[in-house]
């Protein structure tokens, strides 16, 4: 019921849509319910995806346009390809700028910042779900999936690590020292190996934030609360002991 | 002779959205345009906005749906009035997830992620836009902004701090310390506050970032080049002394 009154709608919002564009302002026909309607109302509607299907459209998308536009756009486009309707309106590369922590910065890992936007899109109560994934992200070593064809590097047992943290230099750094360690080599950030780590987290993070929504919507999703403390859900301890200190 | 094809394609597209969602699919009529214009071109066509009308937005939205929110939203919607069309099919809350360095994990500042969204949005060349928003936001005493109307608290002579980092907790937590001195009293996270502070921050990105805007589109922006490490636009010492000795 609520999801036909959803499409419904969106409907008459979609119709507005294009008719605005037409005439270069709201129309006069049905112009309440579309005033009323203007946004595109959240949540939008979900249906199950395969998680297996977004990885690999995932790991490919990460080589165009990194990470953040991975997650988001293998996700987002195979909602217009199965839902359609206001999906379509949105640019499936408007997450392009997350990459490496926002062009380049180290902040928000990007696969976890294009992630929570699609949690944003779909679930009406989208913080539980942030909060799994994150700390999924956190304590699981990665990355956990193998492409079908690699991107630029094959390597048998490809290493993994556990970032005990959802920023990208973070995460990034403890990775390079692993591999370095495993392969025998330096494995530095601007290294092949580096990109086909990333491109492959792409894929791992992928598949898991659309686990997590099936999960939530089809049933089966266990909301885990996160200790943290009162300014950040993060562990202070991973970078700075001192300030921890500071703070007791 | 661009931004009119672009609002060809954005026609085609809208009236793709519109008649998708009565059919169900896409139609019969005009199917080879609406495929080749399938997913929203970017970046959408910009006009000038008022700065200081955006930071009334901005700052007014803060207490509606959090920090990011008030960025995005504030100068979407004031982009979806002006310009409308393709900026109408992109839900005005769909950055509510960046709140508190997304759902209070404390990482990225949500002012930062929501303005490098619409950047992302609106500029073809967006990551020297985010450069220079990123490192005024890290190195000016902030917030700048004065409410016409406050929002919770009212206090002569504002505390500013500047923040040395694009990271929430770090920011939030310079600004506590600061405005604890200020005010003689102890600025916690939970209090009014330290809200207040947020809400006027995100006034200040949010003017600031319209300020950018209207240089890169319409002249006088000038890209900074930033100093990092190689895994990191951030500034090391302010979180770790220990980890830059192991990295040199």
């Amino acid at each position: 019921m609520e999801r036909r009154n959803f499409l419904k709608k969106g409907l008459l919002a979609g119709a507005g849509i294009a008719a605005g564009i037409v005439a270069g302002r709201v129309p006069a026909f049905g112009a309440t319910e579309v005033r009323e309607s203007k946004d595109v109302k959240l949540p939008l509607p979900y249906v199950k995806l395969d998680p297996e299907e977004i990885a690999d459209r995932a790991y490919s998308g990460y080589f165009h346009h990194e990470c953040c536009y991975g997650v988001f756009g293998s996700i987002l486009d195979a909602l217009k390809e199965k839902v359609g309707g206001p999906y379509l309106g949105i640019p499936s590369l408007m997450f392009w700028y997350g990459g490496g922590g926002i062009a380049g910065w180290g902040t928000v890992c990007g696969t976890l910042n294009g992630a929570a936007a699609i949690f944003n899109l779909t679930c009406k109560d989208f913080k539980p779900m942030i909060d799994v994934l994150f700390e999924w992200y956190e304590k699981t070593p990665l990355p956990d999936y193998q492409p079908k064809v690699c991107g630029k590097v094959d390597i048998p047992n490809f290493p993994k690590s556990v970032s005990h943290s959802p920023l990208c230099h973070v995460s990034v750094m403890r990775w390079c020292k692993i591999a370095s360690v495993a392969l025998k080599k330096p494995v530095l950030y601007n290294s092949p190996e580096r990109s086909e780590r990333c491109a492959r987290l792409t894929a791992s993070v992928a598949r898991k934030a659309v686990e997590l929504l099936n999960a939530y919507h089809f049933g089966g999703f266990k909301p885990t609360p996160i200790k943290g403390t009162q300014k950040t859900k993060m562990e202070c301890f991973i970078c700075h002991e001192a300030a921890m200190k500071e703070l007791s």
